[in-house]
């Protein structure tokens, strides 16, 4: 070795790099010191059960986790959600009952519910005739005479409070390639609706006229139109600036013209036909009841592939958070709903604020809403941030998922596809959590929609189930 | 001076700064050394005409032009672009006569005329009834008896070959700002239609539909509507992928679902209406028909003002490009049309391609299309290039004029203002000429469009409209 290099290094001006606490990087130098601040998180966080889920994963499975995970992703990028019809719960929603009363997120007793989702369930209950006040419908609900189950648990999701009850009428959606179903209710609009927890006469007779009017329009304008390849309207509105979760107007803009030729071709009075259009036109999240059940049969065909560490589901219930793996069928990994970051509506604030709620999330588990934020840069205006954050967003997801979709591009990143297919693995090794942007609601039941923003879904139920899937398919732990 | 910085001049590695040519550069190099390549031009690209004129602009004008182009950008601004209903031309637009045909940019003869426009003014002919066959209609074009005049002179635009004739329905806007309208005809959609040239029975009786029944129900729906603020709809375009001029898609579905609960109440036979809204359904560009004239009325308020060099009007007839300056109304200033740069459909390439043509550029004027692609990242699938060179154009327009807009706001240059107000001494100054996105029609009467993309204006247009100023308004030249 030649000297004049090791000099060199003793009279070069010294310069370090500092991994992880900022203070050391501080401390030199307000020395007088050089160093580069490099921003790094042991890996699950220091977290010594993930660490040593993730150490029993890598050095060997029972079934081989890489080919799971390439079959979980095919199957959710070869997905073809087809909007088909519109029917009513009882009829066509597996296992939906009188009693039954359908809500977001995992499972959730009456007692432990949040303001909003008992006040949808309020009106949930006041709108089947039920019950006719809301004292009525609370003692109802706390009887033990009224059922609750999950969405998911019948192929089904709801945004915010997520109510679905017998004698609502849904979208039916249907997978194509792979056959399997998923529904979701119509929407309401935003402000004093049910799935902000309102329960006002306002909204039973809005939910009323939707059952009794609105709903056979649109039925049987999409059967003269035919199914909608939601694939296709999805592609669309990501070039249009929707993100797919909390920005729709392009995508109520697409049924709108879609449907409109067939409307005006029913035999019903003109007015009621102008009065279905002219709410079409009002509310702009119309579509987003038509991305959620899309999602949901995207995802819902990679569920149940051994090996798999893909997330399938997640979802909140204003109480807790939770997800659901491809190789753990059935089995539900819940923390805490987190707190929105975002922008409120004039005279509201974060101490009106209830927690993160729906099971509109199961956008970002297909790879669309928080995850292609950068297709959407004006929806900034709604959540909050700049419209380099919302690029930052879907950047940061390329670090958890495992694929990028073959047909949702971002025209603001040279078209590249959205990231899909999210992999515990990586969430819990890089510490990234899925970007989530949400609706808030108001902590009291029977008020509404207060704002909007961005959420932290909870870092435990993402470690929990990897913990989980380490002791089923790990060969040592 | 100590003599250490002088030693180490010499020591040190030599680097060179190169303006202009880059065959310096490249020697530089080929030698070893390194040379940072500067591209510079002389101001006006050397012309000496230019030069003086701008020096003696630059010396002293009789009337203060820095007032006059701040009352021109301030009219621009203060546009309340509107539209109030749709007429038929003959009843109208001002000095429209039967034997009057308008068409697209500035003057032109028919023995000048390229294909497209002669094949429109053929098509227009029949759709009159004044001719009935091509051959009748090309030898009473060229017999002296029908006069043709730009729609620019009539207060009105013309997409493509610009034809209208006597009987065609036309939008009518109204600047509400300041009193001033703007008449545009209706879109046909894309392929084989009129103002790409095409005249067949099948582009005929589609004319012929629009102004028997389209027209009519689109002008009831209006006027149950209401007047439509162009202004918000532009606005919300651009935040939804659109930059008004060759990406409409949104504002077309911003049109049907504005329309649709009013389409829906007329008493017409339902099947009419259903083809009316499909008909803007398969056609996204029937927003174009709409920006245009938003456009011209925005513009021509700022005409006419003593002194100013902002650029109020650029049109192109085909087979010349042509500019008026706000300060020498009246006055066009031509160069010969370009060719454009762009993509086309399978089975057509360059060699069939017409030259520049139409009055859409009228929406670079006003601060929209080209000058607003950043909106539209996805208007490079339709005209060429990528997301990135679709902000650089925009970027590249905040050089050569004088305002951003208030109203018309980019989401990915984090919501600044649309470029607007072209100073023609920036454009001559700085040799950044305006950027225009169009279509491209095929070069021979009777065919169709054949693709689209970006085109650049001749230069000396600009170069001799600011030579006539400076000889207008300079003190000494």
């Amino acid at each position: 070795m030649n000297a004049k290099p090791v000099l060199a290094l003793f009279n070069a001006e010294l310069r370090a790099i500092n991994l992880g606490l900022d203070s050391f990087a501080a401390n030199l130098d307000r020395e007088g010191a050089k160093a580069i601040q490099v921003d790094w998180r042991p890996p699950a966080g220091g977290d010594v059960k993930a660490i040593a889920a993730l150490d029993a994963i890598a050095a060997g499975t029972k079934v081989d986790v890489e080919k799971a995970n390439a079959e979980a992703v095919r199957r959710i990028l070869a997905a073809e959600p087809t909007v088909i019809g519109i029917g009513v719960a009882k009829d066509v929603v597996p296992g939906m009952e009188p009693d039954l009363i359908l809500h977001a997120g995992p499972p959730v007793t009456w007692d432990r519910m949040c303001g909003p989702m008992r006040g949808a369930v309020i009106g949930g209950l006041i709108f089947e005739g039920l019950a006719k006040t809301p004292e009525e419908a609370e003692k109802l609900a706390a009887s033990g005479r009224i059922r609750f189950d999950p969405c998911h648990h019948h192929d089904a999701v709801g945004p915010m409070a997520g109510i679905m009850t017998a004698n609502m009428p849904v979208w039916i959606l249907e997978n194509k390639a792979f056959g399997n179903k998923a529904y979701c209710t119509l929407n309401e609009g935003l402000g004093k609706v049910l799935r902000y927890g309102a329960y006002s006469s306002e909204v039973i007779d809005r939910l009323t006229w939707m059952r009794d009017e609105l709903a056979p329009i649109l039925s049987k304008a999409l059967a003269l139109h035919g199914p909608i390849d939601m694939k296709s309207v999805i592609a669309q509105i990501l070039q249009m600036g929707d993100e797919g979760h909390n920005r729709n107007r392009a995508g109520t803009s697409i049924i709108i013209r879609e449907l409109a030729p067939h409307i005006v071709m029913l035999d019903y009075p003109k007015e009621k036909l102008s009065r279905a259009l002219a709410f079409l036109n009002a509310n702009d999240h119309f579509f987003l009841n038509l991305t959620m059940p899309s999602a949901k049969c995207t995802v819902d065909a990679a569920a149940g592939i051994e090996g798999s560490t893909i997330i399938t589901t997640m979802a909140r219930n204003g109480t807790e958070f939770g997800i659901k793996l491809s190789g753990l069928p059935g089995r539900w990994f819940t923390g805490p709903a987190g707190v929105i970051d975002g922008l409120y509506l004039p005279g509201f604030g974060p101490e009106h604020a209830s927690r993160d709620i729906g099971d509109s999330v199961i956008t970002e588990t297909s790879g669309i809403g928080g995850f292609a934020m950068a297709a959407a840069p004006a929806i900034v205006k709604f959540v909050g941030g700049s419209p380099k954050d919302a690029i930052d967003v879907t950047m940061r997801m390329y670090e958890i998922t495992n694929a990028e979709s073959e047909n949702y591009r971002i025209p603001a990143l040279d078209f590249r596809g959205t990231p899909t297919g999210i992999d515990v693995r990586k969430v819990v090794e890089t510490g990234i959590l899925p970007a989530i942007n949400t609706g808030i609601a108001h902590k009291d039941p029977g008020v509404g929609m207060v704002g909007a923003g961005l959420v932290k879904p909870p870092e435990n139920a993402f470690r929990d189930a990897l913990v989980a899937f380490a002791e089923k398919y790990a060969k040592r732990l």
